[in-house]
């Protein structure tokens, strides 16, 4: 405190102030009748860059609201290229199959490292075969603002996307034409990143309210045709099933979270994506009603599911980062009790409370899970990264009961293996397992175990649950990689849990 | 851009990452269902100030948002008082005449330096009379956050508050018993204290929406029996007046706002405090109808009058860093379109976009104007401490237009004088002068002058006005002072735009 100490008792001589040498002498816009309203406003994203000062090496971030319908990223990626910049890193909150143009950019060297929650198809298939001579970083989406406040990641230009902002950058995701819903990520990017550059569809007047990302967080704003397809927003991970094997994970799955014992008027959930968790939702009413009880809250990602619960108070409110339907999106524009948190407040690991640390039950999806219970969420049963890590480690961290729903097998692979591909989530966070064929229960939760046996629930070893795998499909081949490191999975308070390797040829 | 580069470059090889080394290894709080979800409940004040490591010679920040009913800022002080805590600066959004028991605190030598708007009653008056060893550092509401941001006022706990608050410190000013309404002050020293300490009438259930200060801004949470009285908000500065003098000169700046130019539909205003400046909403009603125009949105502290008119549709959206009454508070509760904003959006000089840079008409009051327009809205014609500057100076220097209402004189004294005893507000940044006398016009506005002037009001020169005063007065006898400095007035970029001196015996 000497310092501080000693710059307060600097300001104690008024000689040793600057004087007052008029109203524009000091801060950064003139004042006054000759002040310029729409100073942020400039004719191009070009002309943003440019204004910012971005150059080669620099940091440069996006966010993922759109999903498979985002039209920002590979455009303003598209400008910097032909822009002539390089070795840019690229921190986007997640990555999907509609950014493959990246691949071009990636090679050309413009883009040299990335940071994202995960990658999908012809990108993510790119990656695994050795695109880049510099591992991917992984994080999920607690980590990822963890690692901004450690430093690692510091974003000088952070672009973007929404559907309307006004002429100072007040923005949010339920305005304009292109609604997204909630801009949970964004919120990250607009309170840390050096500047910020709004591509918007549409400026609205003046003041638009509520805020998600204010004024004070906005350096220029750049008016462009299109940011994103809310259409597209649903696809893949975000989807519905009406696949009757996922529905019936997703009944048993209700059953677990009736009988694990956190089923108690106000209690907390949150349901993540992929078929089986979405459809999870779905099962939850009746055995509300029948108990007569409400959540308190859900969290994370919102979908329509969501929406109708908690339109018929079975819950109290929603804490959403990201709408993954229109469904959300309109309820997040007229329900008092439906929050918009960014990625930070929902789930980093160094913020002063993060939401996740009050979570009862979660409900997440696997494309692999191990005896250990360690689960893989990043790359196929080919090796291939495919996936995402989201809010995947960071709620299973937190939660009191983290459910992973999955098949047994997925076309006659198993999901259920001996030793994840990749490991994700950590086996310690992890409380049950469901599958098709069974419900298992990680050892170091026994209280869980005897109550859902109490409660009739088909309980069976999870290696029962792997023998029976390998029965149906054989088996699998071991899967070969090369020595080289693709990605770094980093947990979600920074560590390296898992790397991905190249992909033999 | 090179540490980055480093940076980033470090991470390229997996073997200078540190291993995965189990969930609870690098985070602060432990996971999974032995976590607390109430960790931040404490037991008393003390103990919070144990928690956050208090020592002599830090700085404490509180809000003022209940004005004259605040109980916060005394109870905690005096807690730090018998706890031993000697040196320590003081910054509060500011001070009024409730805060008279911290002369004791200052004479025992707990509190060594004072960072505040302002100051009112006997705290002013003794502080006028040399209380202090230290200068106290008198700022604006937009200069406090740039103090912040410049680094010279750095908080080290923040003790805030709240009607209620949630067990992880979500909190607003509309919810338990006692309303202050907007928390625009609070959001400040929430957004940039190290250390937030919560004091709350009332816990929650999780979770409290909407959040002016959020969970990951709250370190700690002490239930107390009261932190202010809203019925003792309006007392004072804020209190709606009957006086016929203040109705006169609020109907002709109601006619000056009418005619001065910036009277347009989607126009914006501020009518700030004081008797005639809140009352000239009241007469804007039908000048805004008769025309067929609406405000697009009203800034600062809000009142009832504000309120009327958004409820009428009048105003669009009202921006609100403090309400005033409870008909604001109210509104701020139930109106969509009645947002609350921090005092850094309200008016930080360093922001990258603050409200008041798009401001169109500000009414501001006055203790004294001078011939040059200067304005002393912090020490009254007798030289002592008994204001406070608040925006004044903030939305005159941005404002297309200022407007001083003021009485020619106060109980004989003039109010325009020949210079001011303390300049706050610089003349170059006020537009007009409204007294019951007449209407003067800066020179420098020869544009506005020639728009009164064609509207058939009473403009003369601010020379004629201060004749008048002193033909009424007779020339008043200059004040007395000692050279020692107690205060240095701070202009809103931080520079020293005058001194308070010690008033002689």
């Amino acid at each position: 405190m000497d310092s501080q100490h000693q710059s307060n008792a600097g300001t104690e001589r008024a000689a040793e102030l600057a004087p007052f040498g008029g109203r524009n002498a000091n801060i950064p816009y003139p004042c006054g009748p000759e002040a310029n309203p729409d100073r942020k406003i400039v004719d191009s994203v070009e002309e943003a860059v440019r204004r910012v000062g971005l150059k080669d090496g620099m940091t440069v971030s996006f966010h993922h609201a759109f999903r498979e319908g985002d039209k920002t990223i590979n455009m303003v990626v598209g400008v910097l290229a032909r822009m002539g910049f390089k070795d840019l890193t690229l921190a986007a909150s997640s990555l999907l199959s509609a950014n493959a143009p990246l691949i071009e950019h990636i090679k050309n060297g413009v883009i040299r490292r990335i940071y994202t929650s995960g990658m999908r198809g012809k990108l993510g298939d790119a990656i695994s075969n050795g695109l880049m001579d510099t591992p991917v970083t992984f994080h999920s989406h607690g980590g990822r603002p963890a690692l901004i406040e450690r430093g690692e990641l510091q974003i000088d230009v952070a672009f973007l996307g929404v559907s309307a902002c006004d002429p100072f950058g007040n923005a949010n995701g339920v305005s304009g034409r292109s609604w997204c819903g909630a801009l949970g990520y964004a919120m990250v990017d607009a309170q840390f990143a050096r500047n910020v550059v709004m591509l918007t569809e549409e400026v609205v007047p003046y003041p638009n309210a509520p805020a998600s990302i204010r004024q004070d967080q906005v350096d220029w704003i750049v008016q462009v045709d299109e940011v994103g397809d809310p259409a597209k927003i649903s696809v893949g991970a975000a989807r519905a099933t009406t696949n009757p094997r996922e529905l019936l994970i997703a009944r048993l799955s209700a059953e677990v979270m009736e009988h694990a014992g956190y089923f108690e008027d106000g209690f907390s959930m949150q349901t993540g994506t992929g078929g089986s968790a979405t459809a999870t939702t779905r099962f939850l009413e009746d055995r509300m009603r029948s108990k007569g009880i409400a959540a308190a809250w859900a969290l994370g990602g919102q979908t329509g599911s969501m929406v109708d619960l908690h339109k018929k108070g079975l819950i109290g409110t929603l804490l959403d980062t990201q709408s993954f339907d229109a469904v959300a999106a309109r309820s997040l524009a007229e329900s008092p009790r439906h929050s918009e948190i960014s990625a930070h407040v929902y789930a980093n690991p160094l913020a002063k409370g993060a939401v996740v640390d009050r979570l009862d039950m979660v409900i997440l999806s696997a494309l692999e899970i191990d005896l250990d219970f360690n689960v893989n969420v990043l790359t196929g049963s080919d090796g291939v990264v495919r996936g995402a890590i989201g809010g995947h480690a960071d709620t299973a961290a937190r939660a009191k009961l983290a459910i992973v729903v999955a098949p047994l097998l997925r076309t006659r692979i198993p999901t259920v293996v001996e030793k994840v591909t990749t490991r994700v989530t950590p086996g310690e966070t992890i409380g049950v397992l469901v599958t098709d064929h069974g419900i298992a229960v990680n050892p170091r939760r026994p209280d869980v175990a005897d109550r859902l046996k109490a409660a009739g629930l088909p309980v069976v070893p999870i290696e029962d649950l792997h023998r029976r795998a390998i029965a149906i499909s054989g088996q699998p081949q071991p899967l070969r990689f090369l020595d080289r490191v693709v990605g770094h999975v980093r947990y979600r308070d920074g560590t390296l849990i898992d790397t991905v390797r190249q992909v033999a040829p």
